[in-house]
């Protein structure tokens, strides 16, 4: 390990790991692309399938390509016997939602033939199975946990419709499948993210598919990761509780320099395009149920926080609110971004498996040398 | 993401991303060093839980410290309830036994008071319960497929006694529990391997232990890591069965241009210390069981491939012999590297934290732009 002049670069921060044509990100001008396509175009013209199928195979679906995949997916939401048992029985009812969907994705590489396959077609069938699973494990882990009964998929809707169906046991009205689906799409990819890095240096072993988004999941676990909208919500409900309105709360949080989740990114340093999007249509399933409060209050704060901070509202300020008026509850949040961003993940195996390379960096050791083991009765 | 200048590094060859106080590799000297001490040192004057110990705390235990130590390790050994019905019932006989492990792993988070938390203290508690039941695991996977009823642990032996006990049902021997205390010992720390890197940029994300876990066993289950010893045993009973001399076979194989596994290294450039201290205890072991024909084999492929291609026998190629010997089913011997390794795994996530920052470098975009989504008719 002695090579001549190692690069250093602690946490990797500005090195460049790999290419990729999944997606592109223009921090400075709020730009985000799924291989080529703008984001606001995507949310608004094509639907999560659609977009799935862009980040797999490169360019959007025609539509016998797309009625295809949708009889895929609707064949594949089932779960197996053995996962829904599971669930049932051996899943603590106050069980970490990221975990229990953590095992329950591991699960599932048992029971699919394809696992060991590192064969193209036998990874995109993967690719569809985990995308077609993944939400209605996250809808019985939660029907189960309240005593309900775990509802089976329609066989008949999309992805969003599907999803909402199995969690609620009901229909999903228009609009809320709508936003459902956007939500989906928003989510999709962003770049290489900790989750993603993570499933690529599973994936670059030659591991499965099922090891690399199982990995990913535990790491779209950790609050510097995903959970910021959780925390958005619980912001939103201290000032309902509290009777203050969004502006004087601010202030008093700005005052004891408190942070406020769901402002500034890393990548965007104007409006993320995302919350944008995000916010037009909360105002619209705002108006379908009844209750603006959520919107007016995020727009006032979203304001209040720019004019104090120059802090831009980011994609989680505005999924808080949305899922919150679909239902559903906030521990749920995370593992709906890893039901949209499987797309992503799979689709970012799909590319470090076309021409593979271990994703390996070295540490520097700076611990001592030169000890030995004496007798432990003189330690 | 419009840095200046960044540095590109494909499958990040070469970068430093972290500073390490685990373990030094003098690939040119053939040295390993645990926290300063000679891993030749270690595997003869300390056991399995001393190492652990050490990668732990910084330095080897007290005679108190590690009654207590063992002490911790024995009360944990046992599996939840849930944990072996689901080996029982819900696990395929069939299924590959990384995958197996990597989901029960999963499962034991659900099970553990101190998953969530993030005090250094839950952490060393719950490396404590990884190292404790991972074994454990592994030996009821084994028997359950096979028809046997699982084994408790006796919660009295050493790590290596409890797993040979519960694989088996039976006490192993003392030169079987001595090489098995070893193998532990010369497998438990490696740098920054792939499986080691994922489960810092897991943890990074101030994820949890098992969801770190988790996903490095994913990693290792992948054949570019863990399983060439695996690949080692396969060519031993290919050996075996032809009835031809190693010295012919390795002749024939090489002619053949086929790659032979268990030799060269991507950092050793002389012989890894921990193939000469197995081959040196695989002896031993060949005599206690009045079975050579392994060791020499080995011994003799080691000296044919060396004088042939000038490479140099790993530690893969003759752990397979010593896990054969000891009765252990090839599919085992990578989950047996990762109930080692899970010790290495966890120091370097006690490291992490102590001072933690996101690993996460970034992808270059080599993609379309321009893109718009037309009707779906006209695609």
């Amino acid at each position: 390990m002695a090579d001549s002049a190692p690069v250093k670069a602690r946490g990797l921060e500005g090195v460049v790991a790999l290419d990729t044509e999944l997606s592109y990100i223009n921090g400075q001008e709020g730009e985000l692309l799924y291989r080529g396509y703008d984001i606001k175009d995507l949310a608004q013209n094509a639907s999560f399938e659609e977009v799935a199928y862009l980040l797999w195979h490169g360019d959007l679906p025609t539509q016998s390509q797309l009625d295809e995949l949708n009889a895929q997916l609707r064949a594949e939401r089932a779960l197996p016997d053995a996962v829904v048992d599971h669930l049932r029985h051996h899943t603590p009812k106050d069980a970490n939602a990221m975990s229990a969907l953590r095992t329950a994705t591991s699960m599932l590489a048992d029971f699919d033939a394809d696992t060991e396959s590192h064969d193209h077609d036998a990874n995109v069938r993967n690719a569809i199975r985990l995308t077609a699973k993944m939400p209605t494990i996250v809808a019985a882990f939660d029907r189960i946990r309240k005593g309900l009964e775990p509802v089976a998929p329609t066989g008949e809707g999309s992805t969003a419709y599907d999803f909402l169906y199995c969690l609620n046991g009901e229909a999903p009205g228009e609009a809320a499948e709508a936003i459902m689906d956007a939500a989906l799409v928003l989510h999709a990819e962003h770049g290489l993210n900790a989750s993603t890095f993570t499933c690529r240096v599973i994936g670059s072993t030659l591991s499965d598919m099922y090891s690399a988004v199982t990995g990913a999941i535990g790491a779209l676990k950790g609050p510097l990761h995903g959970g910021a909208n959780v925390k958005v919500m619980e912001t939103l409900k201290d000032i309902k509780q509290s009777g203050k309105t969004p502006a004087a709360y601010v202030q008093e949080k700005l005052e004891a320099k408190e942070r406020l989740m769901g402002f500034g990114h890393r990548v965007y340093k104007t409006y993320d395009p995302r919350a944008i999007i995000l916010r037009d249509m909360l105002e619209g399933l705002s108006d379908e149920k009844g209750d603006r409060w959520w919107y007016e209050t995020s727009k006032t704060m979203m304001d209040e926080v720019y004019d104090a901070k120059g802090l831009y509202a980011n994609v989680d300020f505005f999924s808080a609110s949305v899922y919150h008026l679909l239902g559903i509850e906030s521990d749920l949040y995370t593992p709906i971004f890893a039901i949209s961003r499987v797309t992503g993940w799979t689709a970012h195996l799909l590319e470090q498996w076309d021409g593979n390379r271990l994703i390996r960096p070295r540490a520097e050791y700076v611990g001592p040398r030169g000890k030995t083991v004496g007798p432990i009765a003189e330690r």
